[in-house]
């Protein structure tokens, strides 16, 4: 068995578009449904090690992308600077020209 | 001849490092150096249809990850309020601690 990688769960709902149907559907079994290899397996009717084959690849494309593009922590940073701003935002009275910018970035990066 | 897509300079910028190495080296020329293709084919010793076609693979590629994940779009739209909160924090009186924010926010950006 081998482990599973909390991060995955994230690049999947980042990148997961980017997968072919059936990689995605596998990776989400097993990282938020949190099926096991045989569940998946008897669930989609192939063998165990196709599902371990499956997780493996689909794991690499996403931890390639992110190796190489780095967008998920880039936009996980700025979604902690935006909700910095938003609570300041709600404790602090500012000039509406920069709210309006304010909730402009938070709905763009949800 | 094939037209040049404008928006592929941008996409390759944005997404050219999942790209090999070769592929992002032709599209470079081709939309950055602005070389034609049998310039690239002599550069690079392969035949004008073995660019155009790294061209049109490449190309595929980079649309294909935009059409999926819609990244560049969002982070550009990002950068245009970054810029606005940036702009009116020269202007406008504001607490550091949302200045604090808008210039993190913009270094991530950048």
């Amino acid at each position: 068995m081998f482990e599973k990688d909390l991060r995955i769960a994230y690049l999947l709902d980042f990148y997961g578009d980017v997968l072919t149907e059936r990689k995605k559907e596998v990776l989400d079994m097993y990282y938020n449904e949190d099926l096991s290899l045989a569940e998946i397996a008897e669930q989609i009717g192939i063998s165990r090690q196709g599902v371990r084959d499956l997780i493996k690849k689909a794991e690499e494309e996403l931890l390639f992308l992110e190796d190489k593009l780095g967008l998920a922590k880039r936009m996980s940073a700025l979604k902690k600077h935006s909700d910095n701003m938003l609570s300041i935002a709600k404790s602090t009275p500012l000039p509406s020209s920069i709210v309006v910018e304010i909730e402009e970035i938070a709905k763009i990066i949800k």
